[in-house]
């Protein structure tokens, strides 16, 4: 890996992060931030920061971009001189956004001679380097092939889900959305502990519990959905509702806002009064594609 | 276990699992339910069909309880002849619903005579019986202690979290709240990889993964919760905004409703709106609990 040597523009926490595996890998990188002095101690462990995104693209074949957006990463890439330095080099854009966007850039990649592929990161800075690091990729596969030792260098699994460029970009959505919505749930439920007198401590290792709950159900729900049958067997769609119901009413006895359970309820509810509530809770994909 | 003896009231899939697992492990066990006709094979595996609730209670020193909410036990265990029966016995409610419920069955049991324990079930049917059952129980802990034995039979971990009888029911619905918003969240994440043609069973093991990532960072962020940093270095609450945002456009562009991740998405652009975009998404929490 010593003689390979990467671009990393955007040094927010997870720009940092890949810029140090890369040093920790031994590829000579080279970093660029818009705001300055975002680096930390990148340049102490080898880095070397360019004075502007054109210079950083020009000191190396391959850049990896990672900012907060793609109206970010196209106010950067699609200046000229960013661009006419890119010709004939290649961008991995790890940023998440909308398949379209994706899409889109990758049009403006081949107009501009930029060898492109897009890409998502789905795990926290700290896996970064490490073999808990998970990686999606998409677009040309030679392109892919012939940058893969450098994407290497980040650790974890990298996966490439085909030439679509949109590809990594709609499993991201999916699964950030996954998350994301998680998360909401879990920052709601610990604010309704509290006001129960519960500390977030406390009720931790029980929500690590339902965590671990989720990935088999996961597999299970996914065979139910692709093959159509929205079973109620083990829990019906009428219970669920009842327990969305009970949710919503502790939050609001305690005054925490409860909008985003209320929007699942509503959701459930359709999909009861539509005389589904003995089928599983999966019948509410129904209502969310056609409302 | 064989001289033990135990009433299971309700034959939802949750109690008919209870019944089989009592059944499992030895215990004479008497089952009923409203609607005749859903005990499926309990009877041919040794269970005692009771033709009402009040014989059915008269015949075990113990009755578990599990409907759909506390409007079903109420109606079934204060009808006077179910009451009096009672009288001297003890009864667990498994069921679920809010705090306050369960403490309004605690004065009615203890007006009554009857012995009373709350509890919740945070696993889904199939691991009842088996070591991956997870029990929650509060309420007087020598009742507890007398009645452990039987409820050992469940299989699982009990845990009882304290005298305070609605404190089962409080730790029940804020996890039940991670629960469900996390499905929600996955169901929705399902329609929406459907509309960009990626099929449930090939997003599940990627979502497996990311339901793999949750239960560390529950720790973690219950860390940062308890100790008031909502801490944004290694993800920033207007990361995630930006990325709330490509759900719903994402959901959206293709049709698919996206109520929950808007409602989601509110609160997180109120929190960045008051000041608190560097900081992380623990932040919501306030937002949630003070509007
Ligand atoms: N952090 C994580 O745990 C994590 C995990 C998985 C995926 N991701 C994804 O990785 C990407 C980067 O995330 P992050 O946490 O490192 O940072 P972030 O907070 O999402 O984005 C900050 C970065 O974007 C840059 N930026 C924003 N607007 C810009 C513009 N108009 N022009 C140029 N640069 C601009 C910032 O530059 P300035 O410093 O100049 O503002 C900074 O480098 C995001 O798409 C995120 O969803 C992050
Ligand atoms: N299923 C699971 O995976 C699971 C997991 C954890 C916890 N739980 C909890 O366990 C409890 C039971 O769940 P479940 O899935 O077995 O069933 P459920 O669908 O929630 O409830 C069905 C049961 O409630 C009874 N019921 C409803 N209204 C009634 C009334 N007014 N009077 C008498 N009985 C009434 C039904 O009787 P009929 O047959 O006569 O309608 C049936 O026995 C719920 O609180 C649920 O949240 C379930």
């Amino acid at each position: 890996m010593s003689s390979s040597r990467v671009t990393v523009l955007g040094l927010g926490p997870m720009g940092r992060a890949l810029a140090g595996a890369f040093l920790g890998a031994g590829v000579r990188t080279t970093v660029w931030n818009r705001t300055p002095g975002r680096e930390g101690d990148l340049a102490e462990r080898g880095a070397v920061l360019a004075a502007s995104a054109e210079e950083a693209v020009a000191a190396s074949p391959l850049t990896v971009i990672c900012l907060v957006d793609y109206d970010a990463t196209d106010a950067v890439l699609r200046q000229p001189a960013v661009t006419d330095a890119l010709k004939g080099r290649t961008v991995v854009n790890l940023s998440a956004d909308v398949p379209e966007r994706a899409r889109d850039t990758g049009r403006w990649a081949a107009e501009h001679g930029v060898g492109y592929l897009d890409g998502a990161i789905m795990t926290p800075t700290p896996t970064i380097g490490t073999p808990a690091g998970v990686f999606l990729h998409s677009g040309p596969e030679p392109l892919y092939g012939e940058h893969r030792a450098v994407l290497d260098a980040l650790g974890g699994t990298h996966t490439h889900l085909g030439e679509d460029i949109g590809r990594a970009a709609a499993y991201d959505v999916a699964l950030l959305d996954i998350f994301w919505t998680s998360m909401t749930g879990y920052v709601h439920a610990l604010a309704l502990a509290r006001a129960e007198g519960i500390t977030a401590r406390e009720l931790a290792p029980f929500a690590q519990g339902i965590g671990a709950i989720l990935p088999p159900l996961f597999q299970e729900w996914a065979e139910d959905v692709d093959g159509g049958s929205y079973s109620g067997e083990g829990s019906r769609l009428t219970s669920a509702l009842s327990t969305l119901v009970h949710v919503v009413h502790a939050a609001e006895a305690h005054g925490v806002d409860a909008s985003v359970m209320r929007a699942a309820e509503a959701l459930a509810r359709r999909a009861v009064d539509r005389g589904h509530g003995a089928d599983g809770f999966t019948r509410v994909t129904q209502v969310m594609e056609r409302g």
